[in-house]
């Protein structure tokens, strides 16, 4: 199986002259300069990121991607691992955080299950199944993947991005569910950023004190196994998930295709970091949604040169911290181009 | 001109039984507990203060109060004075930022206009002019009501929350707009919780350091004039403006009326500091939207053991800062209420 095109190529340049438009559009708004504080930024990124003068974020394509992980086998989460497969019907059902935020927003969800460990029955509405394997292998002990393996999940996403461009997508947010996930994603950002497990390993689902020293012993212990500071290829393969795999290739199609990304938490950020390393130019179609409250966030977050717009204590993955953070993109929308010139108005600007 | 009713008389409580069906519900959605951080306090704030399983912000109403500043003739802005009334007729025309948030919402927008400097020309669409004064005296030489002014504008915003009640509003938003009011509202929460000018006083629409250093020196000679640690009516009608006070009204009229307030910056929060202090219970039905770029406004905050949801660098005052926080409330309704249960959705819950 080839790497997607994604990976082995830079994504196009946002549009300079949107930008340098939009800036000197934003001054001439009836309000004090700079008063609108982050969301003339944002608005301004929207057009460079849009290439036009008045940015839209009406159609949002939310595509949540699943997988287990083999490294529950070490007992390193505070929910059993048949969740993953539970939860893939629960978004089908609607039932989920995402679900229910996807209706809030009017945005399409797709859920991608890469493979779970519990096999799944029945036909689940919105749900694709492309299974890679029954989960990763435990990453404690082996690759997560094999090279196989890595570049059909990055394929996978890259084809999600394909369906959301395809179907006219103005923001595409991509969510995880695998319980297990924050193990692989602790591993796997230490691994590049050469941090130690203890600053990025966090409670996940709710791991107590006891649970959380355990973890970082198995990311301890991965490493050692793995090596530390790798290429992007490698270490996404020996520690990271199928859903991992997935998000950082369908963040890396999406850029390709000029479609903004709106990041989630830990693990969609820590997907982004892989796709940032392979191809620094992605971090220009970059937006992040919220600051998880997960610790290893903010290392992933710095390394990246991101602030959130939102900071609200959300720990949850499905994509729901930037599903959360969507009407913010589209206030700063509504504002660029709803409001009125000085001189439209007839208000006088400063003294 | 009597007090309103609001004034004199406590809020009812919000309802504590609706409050612990709410957070027994959060416990049993399909996410680990704790997980959706903020948004969980949220609903269960709003089921409390509406009293009800399911909460709901669908119709929201959102008030500008519009005064003038007899403290302008000190050059305490960096905008003319000219500009209040000519943003009445942009909020009016749709022009302004809380304009174009509003029409984003689905939201009203009224606006009272409680009297400008400069008298406005013909009429305008969804402005009720009431008008007290011609702008408020200088707060530096004089008191800057009268009684009868103070009181006329507190009833003017109390009415804002009658029309409110009556339009069957889930929420209500007050916003401000008059050039000169960060002077009055850092003196009016110096003099209320006993803080030093330079603690206090910021750039308002886009003052540099000498400008500021001269609206600090006002301020000073407004406290002492005036005194420091006062009675909220005393400090209102001697340091106040009259939408500040209008807006008081409103929020202590919206919640005798049990509508939850969304509390907008440093304007807002300091009215509605006077609201608590003269009647602590309206605390209980204020959320807060955004932390102000005015450096004041964490003091007040802080007075008022508040922490916003945004912090996004705004400053523009008009409600917008509470208006763009409206999505995360109705996001957190969303979760909620259209979220399965682990029983619902045959999810197992923690190992």
């Amino acid at each position: 199986m080839p790497l997607p095109s994604a990976w082995t190529s830079p994504p196009q340049p946002t549009d300079a002259a949107a930008r340098q438009r939009a800036l000197a559009r934003q001054g001439m708004l009836t309000k004090p300069s700079g008063s609108l504080g982050r969301l003339e930024t944002l608005a301004v990124d929207l057009c460079a990121m849009q290439g036009h003068d008045h940015p839209v974020i009406d159609q949002v394509a939310i595509t949540v991607f699943a997988g287990d992980h083999g490294v529950c086998d070490e007992g390193v989460s505070a929910f059993p691992q048949a969740v993953t497969g539970q939860m893939i019907a629960n978004f089908a059902n609607g039932g989920a955080a995402i679900s229910a935020m996807a209706r809030e927003l009017g945005a399409s969800l797709e859920v991608v299950n890469l493979g779970t460990a519990t096999p799944l029955e029945g036909q689940l509405e919105g749900v694709r199944h492309r299974p890679i394997a029954p989960g990763t292998a435990n990453l404690m002990r082996q690759s997560a993947m094999t090279e196989d393996q890595v570049s059909a999940a990055l394929q996978a996403g890259d084809a999600a991005a394909g369906r959301a461009a395809d179907a006219g997508a103005h923001l595409f947010i991509a969510g995880d569910m695998g319980i297990g996930n924050t193990t692989s994603a602790a591993a796997l950002a230490c691994a590049l950023l050469g941090e130690a497990p203890e600053a990025l390993v966090g409670p996940g689902t709710g791991l107590d004190a006891e649970g959380l020293s355990h973890k970082a012993a198995v990311v301890v212990r991965a490493l050692q196994r793995h090596g530390g500071h790798r290429d992007p290829l490698t270490a996404l393969q020996s520690l990271g998930g199928l859903e991992i795999a997935a998000i950082t290739g369908a963040i890396m199609g999406a850029a390709q295709r000029r479609i903004p990304v709106l990041v989630d938490g830990f693990i969609v950020s820590t997907a982004a970091l892989v796709a940032v390393r392979q191809q620094p130019q992605v971090r220009e179609w970059l937006l992040f949604g919220h600051r998880s409250a997960e610790p290893g966030h903010q290392r992933v977050l710095d390394a990246l040169e991101a602030t959130p717009l939102l900071d609200l204590g959300m720990r949850l993955g499905e994509g729901s911290g930037a599903a959360i953070a969507v009407p913010l993109l589209r206030s700063a929308c509504a504002l660029h181009n709803g409001m009125a010139t000085f001189d439209d108005a007839g208000v006088s600007n400063r003294a």
